[in-house]
């Protein structure tokens, strides 16, 4: 684990980080090495200053007149958001959504491994890459294992049950994927996902751009 | 479809409104009625000059004194994401995310509605409250409903092609699950949505407070 983070990152600029890393893909798939931070805000439709104020926080990849090495500041913006890291998860509520999370493609470049699915009842399903287990084999699964953070898929009604359990096995990190509010001791890292929120975004865009 | 939608607010903003909307959703349960900015931002993480510039874009329901009336800033939010229109989509790619999106009950109070989910065959899937239909049969569907958007879950190496038939069915907008970027026309409407995004803020925060 580095020790050398950078501090005090706000959670805004946390979420736009990735979106970075976007344009530098298509960058390099492109055959280029540097990038402005004009040209990064053009394509995301950021002012220039937010740009350079936000890779400031984590990266001295830019240059004055250059621009920014894009393969320095790759790295640089995957070790803050922990994408260098290896990450052991488990992942509690396996219906449609803990399903497709357990066979999401696109964690693996983010380093995140699921090692197991927990349900209130077994399941013998071929379609999963991992096993799946019962709740109360949760705790011994993680007295056995090193296990960085818990996923929560279950229905909302659930949730807090979920949460219990999993704090209960000494896990310190939730990811809620349920559209819920948990309620937790302070020392829990908890992040909420609402898989609805960039759909205004989208809605908002065709109303515009209609009205164009 | 209301013609007095704000103009020009910017994609950080739009998507930092929906964190407003759980905000005030747990004010109301606490049996408040107003918030002021400084209250929000102390919720979110926010600066209060951000709080109200990103508030002030939307709403005028912020008054000097005595703070947002938090019923009437919840219904301008929600305008401008578009959650009090009602909206049809299709969704392409029934495996496991498609099927979670497909049920996921988040949708309806945004005002979204999957009519249909199709796939290259057909699925007889008693777990699906919509129907499942071959992709062959699409454009005919949109010809028979009003459609507003498209959703893709496909893999990532399917994704074009289904873009491909979504504008050829005459569909304008795009929400893009598939782990890749899409190539279309200029006029499409397109919004990527990646799962792992808030990954990243999860594990900064664990890092952060380890630390302490």
């Amino acid at each position: 684990m580095t020790t050398n983070l950078p501090q005090n990152i706000s959670t805004p600029t946390l979420l736009r980080l990735p979106s970075y890393l976007d344009v530098i893909h298509r960058a390099k798939n492109a055959g280029k090495t540097r990038l402005s931070s004009a040209e990064i805000g053009k394509e995301l439709g950021y002012g220039s200053v937010q740009v350079r104020k936000d890779l400031a926080s984590v990266s001295n990849a830019g240059k004055p007149r250059t621009g920014f090495d894009i393969y320095k500041l790759e790295d640089d913006i995957r070790d803050t958001l922990g994408f260098n890291e290896e990450k052991n998860a488990v992942l509690l509520g396996v219906g449609h959504l803990g399903r497709a999370l357990m066979n999401y493609e696109g964690f693996r470049e983010n380093g995140l491994h699921i090692l197991a699915g927990f349900d209130v009842k077994p399941t013998h399903d071929s379609t999963l890459k991992d096993k799946v287990l019962t709740l109360n084999e949760l705790e011994a699964f993680v007295a056995e294992n090193v296990i960085d953070l818990a996923i929560i898929c279950t229905p909302a009604s659930e949730a807090d049950r979920a949460a219990e359990t999993i704090v209960n096995a000494g896990i310190k990190a939730i990811w809620n994927f349920a559209p819920t509010t948990l309620h937790v001791p302070d020392e829990i890292v908890v992040q909420n996902e609402n898989i609805a929120e960039s759909l205004g975004v989208l809605w908002y865009n065709m109303i515009n751009k209609k009205h164009d």
